[in-house]
């Protein structure tokens, strides 16, 4: 029987929940963790989320997002920086560690920040198509932000999308890619989150976990289902684990083998599971997350 | 201004036309290639086909698709063996020495072979969700299929996917996986098709290219644009060039700089497109071509 110590509920996956309602609906069902959303911490503001997270006695598993970083022009550039700068402050005040960063995508394609659904208009730029550049600009956004985030002791978590997402969201397509980028820095001020939604297809899943594990660099475990067909709005694709394609017997002991032991996060996008009552919602998690994942996390011991 | 000398249209392009309308078409463009599906060869039988493929006067620049290899029990196996001899005993009867393989997603998930849409329902397997074992078991029927494809003097042309195909169309899905799966091969057996729209987000793209061509392994150069938002039948979401993301100056030069100079097709799988007059289709595409594509397949010369 689970404990679920380490299992934390995001509140992109009861997105209509308000963040009062998502902290005592997690408290309520036995949980130690939450992931949040900046814009649940937004509605209310910084200072009353804090509160409303100290009151609930809940650890804060991440923040999400940051990141966006593939600009082209100065004035871009700049915003991103200070939007980065901002997270970073409201991750440290949440008491998380963890930024979890959508790198952005084609300049001439990418959505903004903000919330779970992006949103914004992008303009075409000059090599507005060119996804060599649009990498380069996010490692040299990174190297900038490094400083600011090991100052304030929170880090900056890449996280690898889905490629079906590379020109919308994130031209950070694969954990290799990730863990390339994150290699320059200290690994309390870089690290990668394995989303199995985004990194399951990869064919070099299993070495680059382990390549992360031996770097320290897993900073999260995030769970869910990849649906097919895939939604009409290919954001909304997300299932409960079981639901789709996705074997997590084999990335769940690939996670555990790279050593990693810490809180496994749920966060799925879903039309239909946004409209289902939210108690019903965290039951769900909660069976599939004890049938599915958790048993798969225990670390073999060798010989 | 181009010749057309090397652009072939495949005839998914233009779906609802007969195979005798695509080759009055291509001839009546100027095209001295064409691409062909077999639903368009099976609709009028091999025999008349090959006569009506004769009397065009084209070269057909390859065949799709053979492949789905990773049925989990043996009756499926058979069943994929004798479905990609026939492939092949086409594709030599068509004239062409290229036959694109698409292989085949999760036994739980995978469509079936056949028309350009697929179709056919999965049923779930033990192990069918395992995407490291549906990779070997490619590997597997690869090596079976191997010695009558050099008998018959055609090649297997391996097709990465994009990764949003994974679980219902192939587990193949960069260009590096495809070149370790031929690598065991004569390259007169096993080739691989760079295709814009599957592999435009992939990081080790032009390092992946380069090591093709290297290899003499570029069977086929294949051209679409990747549009923006996916269509909600994801696999209609391929555009002309220049409607979607794909930056086809880097790869064309990428391609280019690895030595192919061969034929470049055009396959582009969109309602709105099926739905255009077919002389409109092929007239844009020629345009788009000449203007986008072209233009960069020029071999830099050194010093």
């Amino acid at each position: 029987m689970s404990t679920f110590e380490k299992l934390s509920i995001n509140t992109a996956t009861i997105k209509k929940a308000s963040l009062a309602e998502a902290l005592e609906l997690s408290v309520a069902a036995g949980l130690k963790h939450i992931g949040l959303w900046r814009d649940k911490v937004a509605e209310v503001g910084l200072e009353t989320a804090v509160e409303l997270v100290k009151a609930s006695g809940l650890q804060v598993s991440s923040l999400c997002r940051g990141g966006f970083l593939t600009a082209a022009d100065g004035a871009g550039q700049a915003a991103a920086l200070a939007d980065n700068k901002a997270a970073i402050l409201e991750a440290k005040a949440l008491g998380t560690t963890e930024i979890i960063m959508v790198v952005g995508g084609l300049p001439d394609f990418s959505v903004s920040p903000g919330a779970v659904d992006g949103g914004g208009e992008a303009t075409a730029v000059a090599g507005g198509k060119d996804i060599v550049l649009a990498r380069q600009r996010v490692a040299d956004r990174l190297a900038e932000l490094v400083p600011f985030a090991l100052e304030h002791g929170v880090r900056l978590v890449l996280e690898p999308l889905h490629p079906m997402y590379a020109a919308d969201r994130a031209v950070l397509s694969t954990l290799g890619q990730a863990l390339d980028l994150a290699a320059p820095h200290p690994v309390e001020a870089v690290g990668v989150v394995v989303d199995t939604f985004h990194v399951w297809w990869d064919p070099s899943l299993r070495e680059q976990i382990a390549r992360a594990g031996a770097a320290g660099r897993i900073a999260s475990y995030q769970v869910c289902d990849f649906n097919l067909p895939i939604a009409a709005d290919a954001l909304l694709s997300r299932g409960f684990m079981g639901d789709g394609v996705i074997d997590f017997a084999s990335i769940g002991q690939w996670v555990a083998e790279a050593g990693y032991n810490g809180v496994v996060e749920v966060e799925i996008f879903n039309e239909d599971i946004w409209n289902l009552p939210y108690a019903q919602v965290v039951d769900t998690v909660k069976a599939r997350y004890a049938e599915l994942v958790e048993p798969h996390l225990v670390r073999e011991l060798a010989g």
